[in-house]
Protein backbone atom coordinates (compact mmCIF):
# COMPACT_ATOMS: atom_id res chain seq x y z
CA UNK A 1 0.00 0.00 0.00
CA UNK A 2 1.69 3.52 -1.53
CA UNK A 3 1.56 6.40 0.09
CA UNK A 4 -0.21 8.89 -1.29
CA UNK A 5 1.81 12.41 -2.21
CA UNK A 6 -0.04 15.04 -0.86
CA UNK A 7 1.55 18.58 0.05
CA UNK A 8 0.63 19.36 3.99
CA UNK A 9 -1.50 22.52 3.34
CA UNK A 10 -3.32 20.16 0.97
CA UNK A 11 -4.28 17.46 3.55
CA UNK A 12 -7.18 18.77 4.50
CA UNK A 13 -8.52 19.89 1.20
CA UNK A 14 -8.18 16.45 -0.18
CA UNK A 15 -9.80 14.81 2.98
CA UNK A 16 -12.63 16.78 2.41
CA UNK A 17 -12.66 15.48 -1.17
CA UNK A 18 -12.48 12.23 -0.35
CA UNK A 19 -15.36 12.63 2.16
CA UNK A 20 -17.75 14.15 -0.34
CA UNK A 21 -16.86 11.44 -2.84
CA UNK A 22 -17.99 8.72 0.10
CA UNK A 23 -20.56 10.47 0.73
CA UNK A 24 -21.89 10.06 -2.91
CA UNK A 25 -26.04 10.64 -3.01
CA UNK A 26 -26.32 11.59 0.43
CA UNK A 27 -27.00 15.07 0.03
CA UNK A 28 -26.96 18.36 3.17
CA UNK A 29 -28.53 20.95 3.28
CA UNK A 30 -25.93 23.57 2.38
CA UNK A 31 -26.07 25.43 5.92
CA UNK A 32 -25.49 22.43 7.99
CA UNK A 33 -22.94 20.21 5.50
CA UNK A 34 -19.48 21.74 6.59
CA UNK A 35 -20.55 21.09 10.52
CA UNK A 36 -21.61 17.67 9.26
CA UNK A 37 -18.38 16.93 7.16
CA UNK A 38 -16.52 18.03 9.71
CA UNK A 39 -17.20 15.85 12.43
CA UNK A 40 -16.90 13.33 10.17
CA UNK A 41 -13.25 14.45 9.15
CA UNK A 42 -12.62 14.31 13.20
CA UNK A 43 -14.33 10.59 13.39
CA UNK A 44 -13.76 8.79 10.56
CA UNK A 45 -17.11 7.50 11.11
CA UNK A 46 -20.20 8.25 8.57
CA UNK A 47 -22.36 7.73 11.59
CA UNK A 48 -22.34 11.49 11.64
CA UNK A 49 -24.05 11.93 8.47
CA UNK A 50 -27.50 10.14 9.89
CA UNK A 51 -26.79 10.91 13.61
CA UNK A 52 -26.45 14.66 13.84
CA UNK A 53 -29.80 16.93 14.47
CA UNK A 54 -29.99 20.40 14.01
CA UNK A 55 -32.57 22.25 15.63
CA UNK A 56 -34.04 24.94 12.87
CA UNK A 57 -32.16 27.91 12.70
CA UNK A 58 -29.47 26.74 14.70
CA UNK A 59 -26.63 27.40 12.86
CA UNK A 60 -27.96 31.36 12.08
CA UNK A 61 -28.14 31.28 15.72
CA UNK A 62 -25.06 30.51 16.50
CA UNK A 63 -22.83 32.98 13.71
CA UNK A 64 -24.85 35.83 15.56
CA UNK A 65 -23.30 34.48 18.28
CA UNK A 66 -20.28 34.17 17.12
CA UNK A 67 -20.48 37.87 15.77
CA UNK A 68 -21.12 39.19 19.66
CA UNK A 69 -18.26 37.49 20.84
CA UNK A 70 -19.45 34.75 22.79
CA UNK A 71 -17.73 32.75 25.06
CA UNK A 72 -17.19 29.19 24.15
CA UNK A 73 -17.56 26.88 27.35
CA UNK A 74 -16.32 23.28 26.88
CA UNK A 75 -17.17 20.24 29.70
CA UNK A 76 -13.25 19.28 29.03
CA UNK A 77 -10.28 21.17 28.78
CA UNK A 78 -9.40 18.52 25.99
CA UNK A 79 -12.24 20.17 23.83
CA UNK A 80 -11.18 23.45 24.85
CA UNK A 81 -7.88 22.45 23.56
CA UNK A 82 -9.20 21.32 20.35
CA UNK A 83 -10.80 24.92 19.23
CA UNK A 84 -9.00 26.92 17.30
CA UNK A 85 -7.77 30.12 19.15
CA UNK A 86 -7.04 32.38 16.19
CA UNK A 87 -10.24 31.34 14.65
CA UNK A 88 -11.89 32.60 18.42
CA UNK A 89 -9.54 35.87 18.18
CA UNK A 90 -10.71 36.96 14.94
CA UNK A 91 -14.57 37.04 15.86
CA UNK A 92 -13.57 38.48 19.51
CA UNK A 93 -15.08 35.03 21.17
CA UNK A 94 -12.94 33.18 23.74
CA UNK A 95 -12.94 29.57 25.43
CA UNK A 96 -13.48 28.65 29.14
CA UNK A 97 -13.66 25.28 30.44
CA UNK A 98 -14.23 25.30 34.53
CA UNK A 99 -13.75 21.34 35.09
CA UNK A 100 -10.61 21.99 37.06
CA UNK A 101 -11.05 25.07 39.08
CA UNK A 102 -10.79 24.56 42.57
CA UNK A 103 -14.41 26.34 43.60
CA UNK A 104 -16.02 23.55 41.06
CA UNK A 105 -14.33 20.85 42.62
CA UNK A 106 -15.92 21.71 46.00
CA UNK A 107 -19.33 22.74 45.07
CA UNK A 108 -19.58 19.03 43.11
CA UNK A 109 -18.18 17.56 46.30
CA UNK A 110 -20.67 19.72 48.91
CA UNK A 111 -23.49 18.97 46.35
CA UNK A 112 -23.05 15.51 45.61
CA UNK A 113 -23.30 16.18 41.60
CA UNK A 114 -20.77 16.07 39.05
CA UNK A 115 -17.84 18.79 38.50
CA UNK A 116 -19.68 19.11 34.99
CA UNK A 117 -23.35 20.35 36.91
CA UNK A 118 -21.34 22.45 38.82
CA UNK A 119 -19.63 23.93 35.95
CA UNK A 120 -22.73 24.70 34.13
CA UNK A 121 -23.87 26.65 37.43
CA UNK A 122 -20.83 28.43 37.68
CA UNK A 123 -21.13 29.37 33.51
CA UNK A 124 -24.48 30.44 34.39
CA UNK A 125 -22.92 33.50 36.76
CA UNK A 126 -20.80 34.49 32.91
CA UNK A 127 -23.52 37.30 32.21
CA UNK A 128 -22.47 36.86 28.64
CA UNK A 129 -23.57 35.08 25.51
CA UNK A 130 -22.18 31.59 25.80
CA UNK A 131 -22.14 28.91 23.41
CA UNK A 132 -22.24 25.75 25.68
CA UNK A 133 -20.30 22.53 24.32
CA UNK A 134 -20.68 19.25 25.72
CA UNK A 135 -18.74 16.34 24.89
CA UNK A 136 -18.17 14.09 27.57
CA UNK A 137 -20.82 14.79 30.67
CA UNK A 138 -24.76 14.12 29.91
CA UNK A 139 -24.95 15.41 33.39
CA UNK A 140 -24.12 19.12 31.99
CA UNK A 141 -26.65 18.76 29.41
CA UNK A 142 -29.02 17.62 31.77
CA UNK A 143 -28.19 20.33 34.20
CA UNK A 144 -28.78 22.84 31.11
CA UNK A 145 -32.07 21.67 30.65
CA UNK A 146 -32.82 22.44 34.28
CA UNK A 147 -31.37 25.69 33.71
CA UNK A 148 -33.30 26.33 30.57
CA UNK A 149 -36.69 25.03 31.51
CA UNK A 150 -36.25 27.22 34.51
CA UNK A 151 -35.05 30.41 32.59
CA UNK A 152 -31.83 30.79 34.78
CA UNK A 153 -29.28 30.47 32.01
CA UNK A 154 -30.39 29.78 28.33
CA UNK A 155 -26.85 29.71 26.09
CA UNK A 156 -27.32 31.23 22.58
CA UNK A 157 -26.38 27.83 21.61
CA UNK A 158 -25.98 24.26 23.37
CA UNK A 159 -23.84 21.89 21.21
CA UNK A 160 -24.84 18.25 22.37
CA UNK A 161 -22.45 15.52 21.59
CA UNK A 162 -21.51 13.41 24.57
CA UNK A 163 -19.84 10.03 24.39
CA UNK A 164 -20.71 7.08 26.20
CA UNK A 165 -23.04 4.57 27.97
CA UNK A 166 -24.55 6.25 31.03
CA UNK A 167 -27.62 8.31 30.30
CA UNK A 168 -25.86 9.91 27.31
CA UNK A 169 -28.42 8.92 24.90
CA UNK A 170 -31.20 10.21 27.43
CA UNK A 171 -29.14 13.23 27.97
CA UNK A 172 -29.24 14.23 24.54
CA UNK A 173 -32.75 13.65 23.88
CA UNK A 174 -33.75 15.96 26.85
CA UNK A 175 -31.85 18.61 25.57
CA UNK A 176 -33.30 18.79 21.92
CA UNK A 177 -36.71 18.66 23.71
CA UNK A 178 -36.23 22.12 25.41
CA UNK A 179 -36.55 24.00 22.07
CA UNK A 180 -33.41 25.68 22.93
CA UNK A 181 -31.06 26.57 19.62
CA UNK A 182 -29.06 23.03 19.37
CA UNK A 183 -26.67 20.75 17.56
CA UNK A 184 -26.16 17.14 19.03
CA UNK A 185 -25.22 13.91 17.91
CA UNK A 186 -27.84 11.71 18.75
CA UNK A 187 -27.20 8.20 20.01
CA UNK A 188 -24.06 7.29 21.85
CA UNK A 189 -21.29 8.86 19.81
CA UNK A 190 -20.14 11.76 20.16
CA UNK A 191 -16.59 13.03 22.49
CA UNK A 192 -14.77 16.16 23.03
CA UNK A 193 -13.04 16.11 19.49
CA UNK A 194 -16.47 16.31 17.82
CA UNK A 195 -17.39 19.04 20.30
CA UNK A 196 -14.36 20.88 19.15
CA UNK A 197 -14.67 20.11 15.46
CA UNK A 198 -18.46 21.91 15.79
CA UNK A 199 -17.22 24.88 17.12
CA UNK A 200 -14.65 25.17 15.23
CA UNK A 201 -16.77 24.50 11.81
CA UNK A 202 -19.48 27.54 12.87
CA UNK A 203 -15.87 29.55 13.59
CA UNK A 204 -14.81 28.37 9.84
CA UNK A 205 -18.30 29.23 8.69
CA UNK A 206 -18.29 33.18 10.55
CA UNK A 207 -15.00 33.40 8.75
CA UNK A 208 -16.56 33.29 5.34
CA UNK A 209 -19.93 35.78 6.36
CA UNK B 1 -37.01 7.38 27.59
CA UNK B 2 -36.33 7.91 31.74
CA UNK B 3 -32.74 8.81 33.09
CA UNK B 4 -30.96 5.88 34.64
CA UNK B 5 -30.00 7.08 38.45
CA UNK B 6 -26.03 6.35 39.28
CA UNK B 7 -24.02 8.35 41.67
CA UNK B 8 -21.39 10.39 40.03
CA UNK B 9 -18.49 7.98 41.37
CA UNK B 10 -20.17 5.12 39.73
CA UNK B 11 -20.69 6.60 36.02
CA UNK B 12 -17.62 4.92 34.65
CA UNK B 13 -17.77 1.43 36.42
CA UNK B 14 -21.19 1.42 35.18
CA UNK B 15 -20.08 2.10 31.57
CA UNK B 16 -17.34 -0.68 31.49
CA UNK B 17 -20.39 -3.22 33.11
CA UNK B 18 -22.83 -1.74 29.87
CA UNK B 19 -19.16 -2.54 27.53
CA UNK B 20 -18.58 -5.59 28.96
CA UNK B 21 -22.44 -6.96 28.38
CA UNK B 22 -22.34 -5.58 24.79
CA UNK B 23 -19.39 -7.55 24.14
CA UNK B 24 -20.78 -10.82 25.19
CA UNK B 25 -19.00 -13.87 23.62
CA UNK B 26 -16.02 -10.95 22.25
CA UNK B 27 -13.24 -11.94 24.49
CA UNK B 28 -10.26 -10.49 24.92
CA UNK B 29 -6.81 -11.63 25.87
CA UNK B 30 -6.61 -10.21 29.79
CA UNK B 31 -3.35 -8.14 29.01
CA UNK B 32 -4.79 -6.03 26.00
CA UNK B 33 -8.62 -5.87 27.68
CA UNK B 34 -8.35 -2.78 29.42
CA UNK B 35 -6.92 -0.68 26.55
CA UNK B 36 -9.34 -2.22 23.57
CA UNK B 37 -11.95 -1.54 26.90
CA UNK B 38 -11.23 2.23 27.37
CA UNK B 39 -11.01 3.12 23.29
CA UNK B 40 -14.36 1.57 23.22
CA UNK B 41 -15.46 3.65 26.36
CA UNK B 42 -13.69 7.07 24.84
CA UNK B 43 -15.53 6.65 21.21
CA UNK B 44 -18.75 3.99 22.06
CA UNK B 45 -17.72 2.68 18.63
CA UNK B 46 -17.49 -1.17 19.19
CA UNK B 47 -15.23 -1.16 15.86
CA UNK B 48 -12.29 -0.55 18.41
CA UNK B 49 -12.87 -4.58 19.31
CA UNK B 50 -11.80 -5.25 16.06
CA UNK B 51 -9.40 -3.04 14.72
CA UNK B 52 -6.57 -2.42 17.55
CA UNK B 53 -3.58 -3.77 16.99
CA UNK B 54 -0.64 -4.92 19.75
CA UNK B 55 2.61 -6.00 18.53
CA UNK B 56 3.35 -9.13 21.06
CA UNK B 57 4.82 -8.10 24.25
CA UNK B 58 3.58 -4.00 23.54
CA UNK B 59 1.65 -3.91 26.73
CA UNK B 60 4.52 -5.34 28.38
CA UNK B 61 6.86 -2.83 27.20
CA UNK B 62 4.80 -0.25 28.19
CA UNK B 63 4.39 -0.88 31.64
CA UNK B 64 8.53 -1.62 31.34
CA UNK B 65 8.73 1.99 30.23
CA UNK B 66 6.37 3.69 32.27
CA UNK B 67 8.61 2.50 35.35
CA UNK B 68 11.01 4.07 33.90
CA UNK B 69 9.68 7.29 34.11
CA UNK B 70 9.30 7.55 30.38
CA UNK B 71 7.83 10.85 28.34
CA UNK B 72 4.93 10.73 26.13
CA UNK B 73 5.05 12.51 23.48
CA UNK B 74 1.72 13.18 21.91
CA UNK B 75 1.26 14.73 18.15
CA UNK B 76 -1.84 17.30 19.47
CA UNK B 77 -2.27 19.27 22.83
CA UNK B 78 -5.32 17.75 22.54
CA UNK B 79 -4.17 14.37 23.31
CA UNK B 80 -2.10 16.24 25.93
CA UNK B 81 -4.57 17.30 27.66
CA UNK B 82 -6.31 14.72 27.77
CA UNK B 83 -3.60 12.24 29.88
CA UNK B 84 -4.16 12.08 33.39
CA UNK B 85 -1.74 14.13 35.05
CA UNK B 86 -1.20 12.52 38.52
CA UNK B 87 -1.57 9.42 37.19
CA UNK B 88 1.55 10.29 34.93
CA UNK B 89 2.95 11.92 38.48
CA UNK B 90 2.26 8.76 40.34
CA UNK B 91 5.03 7.10 37.75
CA UNK B 92 7.35 10.01 37.24
CA UNK B 93 6.32 10.26 33.86
CA UNK B 94 5.70 13.25 31.77
CA UNK B 95 3.75 14.19 29.09
CA UNK B 96 5.36 16.82 25.71
CA UNK B 97 3.67 17.96 22.57
CA UNK B 98 5.50 20.35 20.44
CA UNK B 99 3.58 20.72 18.09
CA UNK B 100 3.15 24.48 19.19
CA UNK B 101 6.37 25.00 19.81
CA UNK B 102 8.09 28.03 17.41
CA UNK B 103 11.03 26.20 16.50
CA UNK B 104 9.04 23.00 15.04
CA UNK B 105 7.24 25.53 13.15
CA UNK B 106 10.24 27.11 11.56
CA UNK B 107 11.88 23.66 11.08
CA UNK B 108 8.53 22.53 9.48
CA UNK B 109 8.54 25.73 7.25
CA UNK B 110 11.88 25.51 5.70
CA UNK B 111 11.64 21.90 5.26
CA UNK B 112 8.36 21.78 3.56
CA UNK B 113 7.27 19.06 6.16
CA UNK B 114 4.11 19.03 8.20
CA UNK B 115 4.68 20.42 12.28
CA UNK B 116 3.99 16.58 13.13
CA UNK B 117 6.88 15.39 11.32
CA UNK B 118 9.51 18.28 12.84
CA UNK B 119 7.74 17.43 15.91
CA UNK B 120 9.16 14.01 16.12
CA UNK B 121 12.94 15.18 14.83
CA UNK B 122 12.72 16.92 18.21
CA UNK B 123 11.51 14.16 20.31
CA UNK B 124 14.34 12.88 18.68
CA UNK B 125 16.97 14.81 21.00
CA UNK B 126 15.21 14.24 24.14
CA UNK B 127 17.45 11.47 25.36
CA UNK B 128 15.06 9.63 27.27
CA UNK B 129 12.80 7.03 26.88
CA UNK B 130 9.73 8.18 24.91
CA UNK B 131 6.05 6.31 24.53
CA UNK B 132 4.87 8.41 20.88
CA UNK B 133 1.08 9.06 20.71
CA UNK B 134 0.08 9.87 17.36
CA UNK B 135 -3.46 10.32 17.46
CA UNK B 136 -3.86 12.89 14.57
CA UNK B 137 -0.70 12.88 11.81
CA UNK B 138 0.16 10.50 9.40
CA UNK B 139 3.20 12.20 8.56
CA UNK B 140 4.33 11.74 12.52
CA UNK B 141 4.05 7.84 12.09
CA UNK B 142 6.30 8.19 8.59
CA UNK B 143 8.68 9.73 9.93
CA UNK B 144 9.03 7.88 13.61
CA UNK B 145 9.37 4.87 10.71
CA UNK B 146 12.16 6.83 9.14
CA UNK B 147 13.65 7.38 12.22
CA UNK B 148 13.15 3.29 13.67
CA UNK B 149 14.89 2.11 9.95
CA UNK B 150 17.60 4.13 10.09
CA UNK B 151 18.33 3.38 14.34
CA UNK B 152 18.27 7.24 14.69
CA UNK B 153 15.75 7.52 16.92
CA UNK B 154 13.51 4.41 18.48
CA UNK B 155 10.77 5.29 21.40
CA UNK B 156 9.91 2.25 23.86
CA UNK B 157 6.38 2.16 21.91
CA UNK B 158 4.75 3.94 19.68
CA UNK B 159 0.72 4.27 19.34
CA UNK B 160 -0.53 4.76 16.26
CA UNK B 161 -3.86 5.51 16.37
CA UNK B 162 -4.28 8.46 13.78
CA UNK B 163 -7.97 9.37 11.92
CA UNK B 164 -8.49 10.66 8.81
CA UNK B 165 -8.74 9.79 4.99
CA UNK B 166 -5.30 10.37 3.56
CA UNK B 167 -2.36 8.16 4.04
CA UNK B 168 -3.90 7.01 7.57
CA UNK B 169 -4.58 3.79 6.99
CA UNK B 170 -0.57 3.53 5.03
CA UNK B 171 1.41 5.36 7.82
CA UNK B 172 -0.70 3.04 10.48
CA UNK B 173 0.53 -0.54 8.17
CA UNK B 174 4.07 0.87 8.32
CA UNK B 175 4.69 1.77 11.66
CA UNK B 176 3.44 -2.18 12.10
CA UNK B 177 5.89 -3.08 9.67
CA UNK B 178 8.62 -1.59 11.66
CA UNK B 179 8.33 -4.67 14.35
CA UNK B 180 8.55 -1.82 16.78
CA UNK B 181 6.53 -2.17 19.71
CA UNK B 182 3.31 -0.37 18.74
CA UNK B 183 -0.40 -0.02 19.86
CA UNK B 184 -2.47 1.05 16.69
CA UNK B 185 -6.00 1.38 15.53
CA UNK B 186 -6.02 -0.63 12.06
CA UNK B 187 -8.07 1.44 9.41
CA UNK B 188 -8.84 5.22 9.27
CA UNK B 189 -10.39 5.31 12.56
CA UNK B 190 -8.52 6.74 15.91
CA UNK B 191 -7.86 10.19 17.01
CA UNK B 192 -6.63 12.42 20.04
CA UNK B 193 -9.22 11.10 22.66
CA UNK B 194 -9.00 7.25 21.18
CA UNK B 195 -3.98 8.36 21.57
CA UNK B 196 -5.70 9.52 25.14
CA UNK B 197 -7.42 6.91 26.15
CA UNK B 198 -4.39 4.41 25.40
CA UNK B 199 -2.06 6.06 27.34
CA UNK B 200 -4.20 6.28 30.51
CA UNK B 201 -4.91 2.71 30.09
CA UNK B 202 -1.59 2.15 30.08
CA UNK B 203 -1.00 3.98 33.14
CA UNK B 204 -3.83 2.63 35.07
CA UNK B 205 -2.64 -0.79 34.08
CA UNK B 206 0.82 0.47 35.82
CA UNK B 207 -0.85 1.57 39.04
CA UNK B 208 -2.32 -2.08 39.35
CA UNK B 209 1.13 -3.70 39.07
Amino acid sequence: MELEYVLPKDIERRSFEIIEAELGDRKLPEDIRPIVMRAIHTTADFDYYDNMYFSEGAVKKALSAIKSGAVFVTDTNMAKSGINKPALARHGCSVECFMADRDVAEAAASNGTTRATASVDKAAQLGKPVIYAVGNAPTALVRLYEHITAGTFVPELVIGVPVGFVNVVQSKELIISSGIPCIAARGRKGGSNVAAAVCNALLYIADKE
